[in-house]
């Protein structure tokens, strides 16, 4: 199978069997790192770094170059074309008439989507905000398979700010989807973010469970753990006791505890920096000493700051630098992957739990906007071209994904295209949670952002308008 | 022919005859752009940008890649050695013995004049303030050429900003001189500067009518045209009554459509953007509906913002894109002629009204500096070693032209260097438009700044001084 | 012998011999600049530039080039991964990873020791702070052997700002060490730091004098100077009378006149620009009128301001543009030693007046920290893992040398472990100059920072402690 000219934007956008024959390469590129170099002769990769950055570009422009690959790049370049009121899509047309592949970081959610629609070549995230970030977690993904050789059914903690860390929001899918079992451990006022937990219990089909009132005296032995998924695949799902799945899990010991840092620079300008550390949880050499840590794997997507002390380098459960390392062979496999360079076997998917779902698509030019102000589709220089566009992922409620972010939103009301067709005085609007609404096909619904704006449309409410 | 070790400031330093050869070159890059990696090996490019530029810039070092040579760049050097106080001459020294070639972008009008000077090695102009982009304008006629086979006898209509962007200037003198008719259409209080119609007016003896107090009804049906400039080997001349040549022109149908954004960044500060960008031009579907529009190729040097709206993008008479995409292989053409990897025969020259002038040059040590505070000769770092340098390109009124930024000035008063040598008493200064005074020989010409500076300079007022 | 895995942090990283050595291969790299490309190929280099350079990053880059290897480059990263709060070990651990050799600049004085313990392959040092910029060293010894085939016995004068200028440091001790006379001649308030005087004197064994006090009338004829150093090579060295020994020195000529620019960036901010402008001395053609300037090499490390006059540039004697262009055959020369690509003969050493010295070391947890705050030792970031480390290089008095910046300091108050061990009452403090403190073997040694600290660690003072 050919991975030719597809991109890779989010993890998704990779099924576990192509990930694992990605990793195969990796494994090649390894072991022979110099002796590559005739695999992209005459390619170029463009880097574009609209957020500062040294590990992620660097071990790119390392790895293409190693592939005997070209690089140009331009970076922090916010000041340049932004300043001047460039469209993110004029750029991707520009730059992907110039490269062979771009490599994009981007402070707007859902821009390396855009710059994947128009750039005309393939296409690697490198990080879009807060959103994902899919290289590092293949970076992570292939540190666990290499140090256990597989991902299944292992136990892997989510250790320090899990609401805006954009590398933990990639991975948790992934881990799910490979059928790890994950521990949430964050600092506080950083729990892992509703609508990617929501994601978790709808789309993976594990068991999630709030750790919050659990037995005081458990808590006290253990690190603070606030959620819990076990997979579907676990022999022994959440159920009314989830004090002794945890007991049950933690007795095995932690497989990995992936810690990360303080996302400062996306917090609330307002919010006092010292208050922000002076509770984030540190990993430390006494942490380590827990027996449930006795063959942790350390992780960390770098750079650290104060929640990872330099005295756990030394100890060799750290696995940290070897995690920025595998940057190199992972992210080489990649790029001669997506340059059509070299093609893969994919070996057939037995993860009968991994279902890639096709939501039915929203795109109607109407009042609903992606509720995520860092969303790319709501920036000033971007909607001149882009509609927003979301998948509707769940009727009850109405839940729709936005195409570029992620980010969800509940419309209340909605009507139907095919019967206000008919005759003017059908054009009626519903309450979106009401039996007829949940009715309508997919490709006849009108959503409204508010009831105003489907009065303003001459919409009528209808007998199933609830009015609080 | 060889163009090996020639500089590339202005488009000025190419003949007719050399573009042609050169877009013929391009042609061959493009129909087999990843075969030309044998041409450059060895050579490195050095690309120093003191502006920002990501498309310029990353198409050059696309170009210089795919044709085997190496790149260095320094990028937003604003902040660098500038900060440090070191003049344009040092670091062009300096890197002209590490690189091959260097282009070079710089905010200072003449900048690249000064590193061609300098550097030892060829030079090429990628944007000096708002004098030139000759590489812009290359870009601009290959796109012409390729889409109609030729330039000579199209009608090109310029829109937007005309007064700021460094574009047009280069690109108008181009068209001039391979014979199109160029039509003027600014937003209000950018027009075209004089001196720069005054230059097409003598130097490319084309007619120049300014539109203005046209008819207002055929104001009315058109677009805004400012001012139109009939190629003199266009059958009909403007003659008493413009509107008729415009007319005659318009029916015929606009050729190509250059639209240009404002250029906010060189706006006097206090202008208000809101107030600027209220009233500029917008090119969208509608306009383009027009009769005259109707096998427009509509061109745009991009980044656009609001000017050129995303819905013409799919219209099959968009070339912006394109344009955009054969910056590559002219800009690999041009690399590879001055490089000296390639020669080209230069086809036998019949554009007869095409002169390129040999002024002669007014350098004195004197009180006559060139008028623009952006020009290189006004930069305090630089004055420690450039002399102000004019060509004397008219005697009735005396204009000088800088060297550097081709920004013109009237001097008012001149003496004779023959004459004040004979006696002292003769150290007489005239009035630049008496009769006495253009008889001066140039090379004798001494020119004031001002009287006070002839006074101060011990020269008496002759009777050839007007007291006005 | 094989340079191969070493790296250049500080000029002293090299032996006389193998800086000849290196001048060898750097003279075949000249010869042939061109035909090195087989040299590196498949290497990469990192070039990482937290502080803004051209001149030096483009020779360090063009030169890989040139040797066929490849580079991957982060500039002006002060804003990326420092506002991150990342240690300069863990980024030099990552790019360690992807690299084969680093070149790092750094405004931390220091800091290139910590990237070339922690990088795990050879990093060179591009200047870190007002520390050291040794590859600037070798071009300038370069240009001079070039020029004057040794430099033993020349007389070298420093010009300007000795006192911040990171490359008058480097330079002075390789001039030292190669036997050189050194005539110091700084402006005002900028003469060179009382510890690189004391250090040239008491390692180098060279005859230091202070000039202040001259023969007016003497100072009168010559140039400014404030100190000389004497090589002992030397056959006259500077007795009771140093004015003779001046007059002698000058009375040769000197070889070369080493100009800095004032380093206004290091600068305390307080200090008015003009107020240090207006004294600072110029390098012009009617200075070097002077007959003892009749053969001197004019010399300047670049970029220049208005200390040495562009009027110079005409003149034979200027060597600064060479000086600039040499950067690349050394750099070629040093990159591929360091990558083992070359190997080279080191010639024996017979400049006997060349010790490398070995002090005991002094690395206790303790409060004895460098007193230079800009020391990479004392950053916030760093001092999670560094621990203050100096050489003990004098015991009267006690004289600390920070093994990361070269700064020195005096602490006070010591004891010994060797007695406090034996029993609790005899934890006692002694003053460092007392005799009894300098009988104490340096493994045994216990320093102070204040004696305060050694009240707090529970010691009591002894009958040699001095209470002034």
């Amino acid at each position: 199978m050919n991975l030719a000219n597809r991109s890779l934007v989010t993890i998704d956008d990779l099924s576990n069997g192509e990930i694992e024959a990605l990793f195969s390469l990796a494994d090649e590129m390894e072991d022979s790192i110099n002796e590559q170099s005739g695999l992209c002769q005459g390619k170029i990769m463009a880097s574009l770094f609209f957020e500062p950055s040294t590990r992620t570009r660097l071990s790119f422009e390392a790895g293409m170059l190693r592939l005997g690959g070209r690089v140009i790049s331009a970076v922090d370049i916010g000041a340049s074309s932004l300043a001047k009121g460039e469209s993110v899509a004029d750029m991707a047309k520009v730059v992907g008439s110039y490269a062979d592949i771009i490599v994009i970081r981007h402070p707007w959610e859902g821009a390396a989507r855009v710059v994947a629609d128009y750039a005309g070549v393939p296409v690697i995230n490198a990080g879009d905000g807060s959103h994902e970030h899919p290289t590092q977690t293949l970076c992570d993904l292939y540190t666990i398979r290499k140090e256990r050789q597989t991902i299944k059914g292992l136990r892997i903690a989510l250790w320090g700010d899990l609401k805006h860390g954009r590398t933990v929001h990639s991975l948790i899918y992934a881990l799910a989807r490979f059928g790890a079992t994950i521990l949430f451990c964050p600092g506080p006022g950083l729990e892992m973010p509703e609508h990617v937990l929501g994601r978790l219990n709808t789309e993976y089909k594990g068991d999630l469970k709030k750790c919050r009132n659990l037995n005081r005296e458990l808590e006290r032995k253990l690190f603070p753990i606030d959620a819990i998924y076990l997979t579907p695949s676990s022999p022994h799902q959440l159920a009314m006791l989830p004090d002794i799945s945890i007991r049950v899990e933690l007795k095995a010991g932690v497989d990995a505890l992936y810690v990360t840092r303080l996302q400062k620079e996306r917090q609330a300008p307002t919010v006092e920096e010292q208050e922000l550390k002076k509770d984030y949880p540190v990993v430390d050499k006494k942490l380590l000493k827990g027996k449930e840590f006795k063959k942790t794997l350390v992780m960390h997507p770098l750079p650290r700051v104060d929640e990872l002390t330099h005295e756990v380098d030394a100890d060799p459960r750290s696995m940290y630098f070897k995690q920025a390392a595998y940057g190199m062979p992972v992210r080489m496999a990649l790029l001669a992957l997506l340059l059509g360079a070299k093609e893969v076997i994919i070996p057939e998917e037995e993860d009968s739990f991994v279902r890639k779902i096709d939501y039915p698509v929203y795109k109607r030019d109407s009042g609903v906007k992606c509720p995520n102000i860092k969303c790319v589709s709501n920036q000033e220089t971007e909607v001149r071209y882009i509609k927003p566009e979301f998948k509707i992922v769940s009727r009850e409620p109405l839940t729709l994904r936005c195409v570029y972010c992620d980010h969800e939103l509940h419309p209340q009301f909605v009507a139907s295209s095919e019967w206000h067709q008919r005759k003017l005085d059908s054009k009626k609007y519903h309450s979106a949670d009401s039996h007829f609404a949940r009715k309508i096909n997919p490709e006849n619904l009108i959503i409204f952002a508010s009831e105003k704006e489907a009065q303003s449309r001459q919409f009528k409410p209808s007998s199933y308008v609830e009015h609080k």
